[in-house]
């Protein structure tokens, strides 16, 4: 965060919009970042081309080692994989990355490759929801989530509306993998999932598709939407007999601060309970369709759940989508998020 | 084609590439194709970000009515869809139009959005195989497809390279939407679904991302593939029990004449049998994902299959990925393709 208000400060030197920038910084609550080049490289704009070329070098260099740490979380090999889901909006090539990792990892060539890169921050969420689904249809398969967000090169120096600073303060570089088997592992058993689109709020979070790639877009509206997303949190949880204010774990888009402040106050739940997400912010920063996942690893790292605790997955972005699952902790058992 | 050959005259006049660029298309057999904007438009490049503005306006202008069309055909409303799966490798939008469609259209905020931008010309295939997967695990479900296929806004002017010439006189642009219903409908009954990537060819179909948007490469070694991929759908074929050589009806990308004239050789298949796939390339040329669905609205439109009549889907696109799938005419019977 030091870093990043001292390169504000030089960034925004003399201009009207310094004392917002700086403070929209500090409200982030975001301590440590991580990104894929040096931030003086990252400041400059080298050109869209030159911008997703490197996406294309550093997604290929970083997204095997988590790749292999998934598989071996979940006690199996490339070769047990029938699906791979792989998230990413900071980047677009194609064909996707699915074709390289199935033939530098060896997946076998009937893995079903797919790619969604036009659901942002919401991807970790969807991804871990159609793995669920394609699991539901095929029990004894396994599918491979891998989220590579590299944010840092969706910088747009020339942007500076107030959007733009909050995020040029927030967001921070993260691949992560996961696998959901069908059968077996210990972890959580996904028991339903649902999506829900906050209707007529499709341009509050978008990307300007310019010359100079891609230039995100954040309404102002966008930190109020915890309110109509709770109640649709409340009766997912609902319609599956549970009461969403007395679950044991909740994995939460830690899309900023107010995001996770307001879900808790209008959920009612103790922000404690938030504790995964809250950690993601401040050691990572917004890190897109990768919070999910993060949040995720610092639940299983952490003293895990008891069995059969109950719990909720919900990512938002662009749309304004959410995509959410409720499951249960299980160990050793069918159905369960490695 | 005489217009696309008078063009080529022009741009390429004085230029060593002419006559191989007039033998070219010649050979597409593509004798018709639309394109979204005049042509005299299309052969100027104003910059990705017009081109991507062109790619909103007009996805938004034609999807609706094939949408409204497909749904009539399904005698379903907007109500009764559970998943959109929205194909296009031609434009890039974040969101994808799937949240526009929901807004506009009158589907249930609660509608799964599945945006695949990154499986280019089979993608048409993978949503087909996607929606039976979708609806294997939710059998009441209702799944619908949309593709758009805007081919001509990828036209760059400087690219003069073989591949580039060829695809300047094979691509067509089309909109097309289908749904998949889990139950009920008249149509194809899906019953299996593969994927297959031909091993370290992810470099023969793939999109350079520049400032100016995406340029297409095409290797050329790609009409050279149904060579590997003819066992691929004869196995298929085999592990449902049939021979690839004896069913009813052939949906095949029609990627170009020599895709198809291969294939139907190693399969030993008559010609005839892929006449809705060369109808689509006569009439409309390659319109990438759209391909499919365009020759399925031709069998649907023709005497129609005897009920139990057997069938394949097979769409091919970058990776290089083959997504196919069999299944049998039933006439409104449950998992009926309409």
């Amino acid at each position: 965060m030091e870093e990043t208000l001292a390169f504000a400060e030089e960034v925004h030197a003399g201009k009207p919009q310094l004392p917002l920038a700086l403070r929209l910084i500090r409200n982030t609550g975001v301590r440590k970042r991580h990104i894929v080049q040096p931030i003086e490289k990252t400041l400059q704009h080298p050109g869209f081309e030159e911008r997703n070329r490197v996406y294309e070098v550093e997604s290929r260099k970083r997204c095997p080692e988590v790749v292999e740490q998934a598989l071996a979380n979940a006690a199996l090999t490339a070769r047990d994989i029938d699906a791979i889901i792989y998230v990413s909006c900071t980047g677009f090539t194609m064909p996707s990355l699915t074709a390289w990792l199935i033939n530098a990892m060896g997946f076998r060539s009937d893995t079903r490759q797919i790619p969604i890169a036009q659901l942002g921050c919401a991807a970790g969420g969807s991804a871990i929801n159609r793995a669920h689904d394609f699991l539901t249809a095929y029990p004894e398969g396994n599918v491979l989530i891998v989220s590579c967000e590299l944010c840092s090169l969706c910088y747009q120096p020339t942007d500076d509306d107030i959007g733009s600073l909050l995020s040029d303060g927030l967001f921070g570089d993260a691949v992560a993998a996961a696998v959901v088997r069908g059968r077996g592992g210990t972890g959580i058993s996904l028991e339903r999932n649902a999506s829900y689109l906050i209707p007529h709020t499709e341009d509050w979070i978008s990307y300007a598709v310019r010359d100079t790639g891609f230039h995100f877009q954040l309404d102002r509206r966008v930190p109020g939407t915890m309110e109509p997303l709770a109640p649709v949190l409340r009766e997912l949880a609902a319609d599956h007999g549970w009461d969403i204010q007395n679950l044991d774990f909740y994995i939460i888009h830690a899309g900023g601060p107010r995001i996770l402040d307001d879900l808790s106050r209008f959920l009612d739940v103790d922000r404690k309970m938030f504790r995964h997400s809250w950690a993601t912010l401040t050691e990572y920063g917004n890190i897109a369709s990768a919070v999910v996942l993060d949040a995720l690893r610092r639940l299983f790292e952490e003293d895990t759940p008891m069995p059969e605790a109950t719990g909720v997955i919900a990512g938002f972005g662009p749309g304004i989508t959410a995509e959410m699952a409720v499951g249960r902790w299980k160990l050793d058992l069918p159905g369960a998020l490695d």
